[in-house]
Parts: structure tokens; sequence; C-alpha cells
């Protein structure tokens, strides 16, 4: 007869004791696979606890597999034995620690983020209320894969009105951010196509396409000026691009190579992705006509994302699909769940479709206009303005700076390093930094500290010699 | 001269006016390549507008590539036509309608969702508002690519309390959904490994192996319980398994099979991919332990979501990775961007620190319970009575039906659809349905229209004939 030494009076309960000791008698061979269990009466009486006590601990041990049950036979112990894994100590969890945030620097001209305090918090949270307070089922009920139909139109009115694009509701996928969108086009496209980014580049694009293990080749940006049969002979099918504010230079796709690009995609089952980020900021002028709407051939696709325009908290981004290519996701990918939430998807709605939106992008584009202005004058009046030449001001919340100096690039990266200046060299946006333009630098000065920032400029004109 | 009839007292501004005549001119060749512009002011002179005007057109002209400038000379006429495709008419928008919802059921035994009217949304909606009270700065913080800290120090402290999993947070991945983890998996394991999913299993996994293009493989589920040679002859290197209760037939993997699985997996490269989705709603008894849990090898990768628990308005899921496929994530994946926003994810983690999760849980238990006992008595008290035999109804939000019938299962599917009745063949859930079992069906309770069902039983009672 089984016997264990159950203690009644402590936080675990008796059955999970009994539990854990029959477990470890079957699992150590000291009772045997076949081997009969006492009836619940019997072993109840043995241990002195209740038979609903035993029975339950039998159930359960049945439920994970030690014992079986025969119909008016009784349980028997189940055969474990033979497959059971030579277990070694479990490893306690190492306590690794994260990835250190990165260093802190004084002054940060490579911080893409927009600046924190403009999210328009207060409107934003009471929307949020109110959609709170609205018709919860709305809420909690499934929202189709490419977003929902609300949402969508409010972005369809959006692109419209602010983008002069025309496109239907239907046609837009809402998902959880760009990186996931080009995911799900990777999916749709094909992953034997061949892919193209633009050199220099925004680098988590390539960093995707590698993650996803499709080919993809890096296209200089002087190639896409050329003709279409040299843009063909790249071998790339689907080419990323930013025609309306290239990231990191800051230009503009003028008018020849975007008839070339649609030239070279017309009739070749080649794609375009247009990554219009950014290209709400255009701080002179009008907006940059988009590729999409210039395409009458189906052949370019339109992305862009509210995470850049609005903040993290909204980690919401779209893409636009030529019908062609609808017709096919619905085919092939409306069986995905749509990964942004419904409360998230009816804040944004009312947002948009209140006028926040377009609002705060005014307000913010004057903002950052005013914000440029102050950082350009105060590099002017430094003592790092003898060695410098500012290019592309115009076109969003970075522009390029030119220095005069006489040691490399990466030495007057780390040396700003040293003094809590972080700073980016154009170079780094290169596939191949060593045969790229040198002594050019990339200023993102959307979240910039400026009160830190003359002491910084002229450090770093010391730090140029 | 240029001259062009602008409209100064209409919508567009003259600006716009101007560009639009100047692009059309450009475009038809009427203005060749090459061709000098009129000076600013001699066209403002001739049209009879201001020089700021056609300042301002002349640089979006030149911003977009139209037109060049030359210092001191002037603007003269891009080379636009070598390139310039030959357009057609863009296609108007379809206005095409989006798949419709499916056709209205009466009693629908196939919805899986949870009962929307328990998502406790007063609790949500106040920590909800109390997270837009608090700091708005951590809300629009980026968030570290795998989740806040806080949400999985409180997800692992959830594991340990209701699951008896011991893991560190730091090896926790939060994301927008299980179909985006288990893309970011099969990124993190290959693309060229072989995937095996579970047959009879939820179609959506083999959905995404299949869309993300890499080789998978049904394995029967009565092969999980030969021999890990049996095993290993199916080529699997990746198995996708739900061990606490397999979708759709409601079985627990017994001890023996978990130990037959870790050996196979075992010092073989080869990965376990535990989905422990509905483990939570376990009708009798203690939950089953974690396949994670019981591996000592590092080689199981645990997963769950809150959507399922909660409602889809929680758009989050995580996983739990070994050790040393964290190490790889981290080197690998973690230029991802989180998913999920800040603002769920600190609302999700009040709702966890606080106890409420764990109190829905239970309440949600103690709801599906009697739910599940009033359907199974409502069915016992039917005329269908005497034709079914109820199984596996003991392990979560489903359990197994076998009627008595001469007809096909499809053929009384579609009897059933006709009297608007949703009912899916357990068949449904095979690779090869013709070689399932035949006659079972999968009861989903869990948002059954409890009403109408004594009427429905009794009318697919007739339906059996």
């Amino acid at each position: 007869m089984l016997t264990y030494n159950l203690k009644p009076h402590t936080d675990t309960p008796l059955y999970e004791q009994l539990i854990r000791n029959i477990k470890e008698d079957i699992s150590s061979g000291a009772l045997r696979s076949g081997e009969r269990l006492p009836s619940k009466r019997s072993l109840a009486d043995n241990l002195g606890i209740s038979t609903i006590t035993v029975e339950n601990a039998y159930q359960q041990l049945n439920a994970e597999g030690y014992i079986t049950s025969a119909p008016r036979r009784g349980y028997f112990v189940a055969d474990i034995q033979s497959f059971r894994p030579v277990l070694p100590e479990k490893p306690v969890p190492s306590g690794r620690t994260e990835p250190a945030d990165a260093p802190l620097y004084t002054v940060d001209f490579s911080a893409a983020g927009t600046a924190r305090e403009n999210f328009p918090f207060t409107v934003w949270a009471r929307l949020s209320r109110a959609e709170l307070s609205g018709e919860p089922s709305r809420l909690v009920s499934t929202s189709p894969g490419i977003g929902i139909p609300e949402l969508r139109s409010a972005i369809a009115a959006h692109l419209q009105s602010f983008r002069g694009i025309h496109c239907a509701p239907e046609n837009i996928v809402v998902g959880a951010g760009t990186e996931y969108l080009y995911g799900l086009l990777i999916q749709l496209l094909g992953f034997h196509r061949i892919y193209g980014v633009e050199d220099p580049g925004y680098r988590k694009v390539s960093r995707v396409y590698q993650s996803y293990g499709v080919p993809f080749r890096f296209l200089p940006l002087e190639l896409l000026g050329t003709d279409p049969e040299t843009l063909a002979e790249t071998g790339i099918e689907v080419l990323h691009t930013s025609p309306s504010h290239h990231f990191p230079t800051g230009r503009v796709m003028p008018i020849r190579e975007r008839n070339l690009l649609l030239q070279w995609a017309a009739g070749n089952d080649r794609y375009i992705i247009e990554d219009d980020y950014d290209s709400e900021f255009r701080m002179v002028g009008q907006p940059i006509p988009s590729l999409f709407e210039s395409d009458p051939f189906g052949r370019v696709i339109y992305m862009n994302t509210f995470t850049k325009t609005l903040a993290s908290t909204v980690r919401i981004s779209y893409m636009v699909l030529p019908e062609e290519l609808m017709q096919r996701f619905q085919e092939q990918l409306s069986f995905y769940s749509c990964t942004v939430s419904n409360f998230e998807q009816y804040t944004l709605t009312r947002f948009l479709s209140d006028g926040y939106f377009e609002r705060h992008l005014n307000r913010m584009r004057n903002y950052y206009r005013a914000k440029r202005d102050r950082i350009l004058r105060s590099l002017e009046e430094s003592a790092l303005s003898e060695h410098m030449r500012i290019r592309r001001e115009d076109s969003g919340l970075h522009f390029l700076m030119e220095l005069d100096m006489k040691i490399s690039d990466d030495q007057f990266r780390d040396r700003c390093a040293a003094n809590r200046i972080r700073i980016t060299p154009l170079s780094q946006y290169y596939h191949d930094p060593a045969s790229a333009p040198q002594h050019i630098f990339v200023i993102s000065y959307s979240s910039l500290n400026e009160e830190d920032l003359p002491e910084a400029a002229d450090c770093m004109a010391e730090l140029l010699r």
C-alpha cells in the first residue's frame, strides 16, 4: 500500500501533495508500469484523508497520462518509463540583463523620434475616453483583417484631401507598423522575387528583407536616373523607394525619374513600394505628388504610418494596394487577423474624421519649421559656421551638413561621442560606407535638444581639427 | 511668352493653376526640353499676377523636377520626355464590395469567440482612463521591441502563479497576435526548416506556414504516441502543438507523449512550439502542466494570447523563448519595433498586476462551466439525445458530439445550414477529410445562443434521418 507523509496544515492542498508523491514514485520507477493502484477508499483509509481527495488526485493523474483507468477494474500506472528523457537539472533563468539603453547624449543629432511633447495628448485622451464611454460592443467585435471600415474610409478621405490620392477604402490595409506590412507584402508578392532597396537608405528596410530570407539588392540612387534598361539589368522586381522625401539624403525624386520608374514597372510584373514616410513635413511649397496617384498601371503600392506623425502610442500604419493586388490579398492573406486593436482603430478614426489629424500636421509643420530655423541660426552663429554647409533643408525632419575636416568621419563621430554628442555620417547609411561621399552628416532635428546646441556646435568645431 | 487664362476668384490658388498649366505644357511637349522659361517678373507682368506667385510656382516645379534652375541664367524645361510612359486613363476605383459577413445563423456551434458580454469592460475602461490621466511621457516613449519591461514582468508573474511556469521577463516577447509571433519564429528558426502541424488541427497555423512559403507537414495525432524514431522519420524539425488542450479534439497529451516529444527534440536542434491557447479553461481538476516547464533542454517555445481570454480589444499575445533562442532573437530580430502600442501594454500591465486578470479567468471558468452544463442538459433533454454521445467535455471551450446518422457529414452540415444552424464536422479539421473519423462534430459553446438551442437540437434530430 502507498504510504505518504501528507501534511494537512500547509499551503499545498492535500490532493496536490498526493499527486506530487505519486508522480515522483511513477517517475522514479518505484511504481512500475502496469501496476494496479490501491482503490480510492483503501488509499484514503490508509492515509487518513477523504475519498474525494484521492478521487481528485487520481483524476488529475489520469488527465496528465500518469495513470490510466479501466472501467470496474481500477487505476493502473501508465507506461511512461520507456520514453522518459534523461532530465538534467533545469537551468535557473539567467537573469541576463536586457540590452542597455543607448548611452545618454547631451545633443543627439541622430534621434529621429517626433518631439514627445507635441503629441496631442489631451485631444487623444478625450477621444479615447469618448470611445470607452460609447458602445462597448464595437470594441469587442472582431475587426476585418484589413482594418475596420470606418478607419479605412477616414484614411481614404485624408489621403484625398491632404495628399491628392484617390483610392477606395476597400483597397487599404491597416496593420501594426510598416515593418509588419513589409512582411505581408513579401507574403503577397512572393519570397523568390528580387527586392530592391535604395542605397543609401533606411537600414531597417533591408534588415526586414534579410530577415525574411528574400533576395534583395542595393540600388545606387544614381541608377534611378538612368533608363529603364539599366534598371531592368539590376534584376530587381520589387523596388522599395521614397520618392517624396528620400532618407537620408532628403532628395526629392524628379518627375523624369518617376516616369522612368513607372515605365520600368509597367507590364513587367514589377512593383514599386512607395514609402511615403515623412512626406507630411515638407517645409516649403506644396507636397510632392505621390507616385501612387500618377501610376495608371496598378504597379505602385502606397505605404504610410501614423507612428511617426503622431507618436508610438499610435502603432498604426497602412498601405494602399492597386486593385489586382488587393484581390490577390483577399484570396491569400485575408485569413490574418488585424494586428491593431479595435479601440485604437476607433480612436484614430475619430481623430482623423474630426479634423484633428490635419490640424496636428499643420501645427507640427509650423513647429518644425520654426525649430529648424532656430537650429540653423544656432549653427550659423556657432564656431562651426565657417566649416559647414547645409543642404536639403526643406524636405522633411532632417537635413545634411557637410563639414570641412581632415580626420575621418568615424574619428569625428567617435570624438563627438566622447563629448556626449551623437552624430551619424551619411556614409553609415550606405551599403558600402567606404565608397560613400565623406564628411557629410545627417542631422535629424525633430527631437533635438536646442538648449545645449550652441555649446555642442562650438565643441564640434574644436573636434574637427 | 506663356499665356494662361488664370481665374483669380476660384478655390484653386493662382499658383496652383499656374503649376498645373505649365505641367501640362511640359507633359504635352508644348514646352520642350531645354527651353528657357520666361523670367519671373516678365511672366508675372504677362499674366497680371504677382512675382511671388510665379516664384512659388517655379520653386514647386523645380522641386518636382519639371524644370531646372541654373544660377543667374534662369529656369529651363527639364528632360522628362524621353521616359514619359504612355499613360492610359487611370481606372476609377472599382467600388468593389468587401467580402460579405458570414451569413447569419440562429444557432452557431462553430463560433469560437469569447462571449462578448463577458469582457470586463468597466474595469478595463477604468484602467485605461487611469493610464490616460497618468504620466503621458511613458505613453509616447519608444517601447523595446519585445515589449515594455513592466508588462513582461507582469506576464512572468502570472505564468508562475497561474501556470506554474518559471521564466525570466527578459525571455518574453510581446506581439500583436499569435499569427504575428508565428512569423517572427519562422524568421528566427529559419525558412528552410520543416515545420510540423498536428492533423487534425487549427487550420490557421498551416495557413501561416503556407503563406511564408516554408516546408511543412501534417503530423497525424496518433504518431505523437509512437516513439522518437518514428517521429524523426517524419522529417519535422519544428513541431507546433497544443499539449494541454488540443484543438479540435480536446485531447490532453499524456505524460508519456510529452516525454517522448522532449526526447525527440533534445540535442537534435529540433523545437517544439507549445501553443497554450485555451489552457485557462480546463473545467475539471488542475491545469495540465506545461511542456515548457518540464523541458530541461531549452527546446520548447511557450506561446499564449490575451485576445482569446479577454477580447479582440486586447490584441496582445506573447511567447517565452528558451535562453539560447532568446539570445539569437536579440541578435537577429531586436531591430523590429514592438507591434503593440504603449497604451495597451500599460493598461494590460495594470490589469494583470492588480489581479483583475486572474479574477476574470476564474469568473469566466465558472461562467463557462455553468453554460456548458446548461447546454449539455439542453441537448440531453432534446430529441437529439438518443442519437448523440458527448466526449471531451472537460478540457476547454468546445467538446465533441458523435451522432448516429446514415447521411454524410457534409449532407448533415448543409441541411443544418439550410435551417440556419452552423455546425462543423471534425473531419473538416483534417488535412484529408475523407480519411478522418466521420459523424463527429466540434461544438464550440463559448458564444452559443442558448435560447434557440432546444428548438435547434430538435430540428437536428429531424435532419439526421
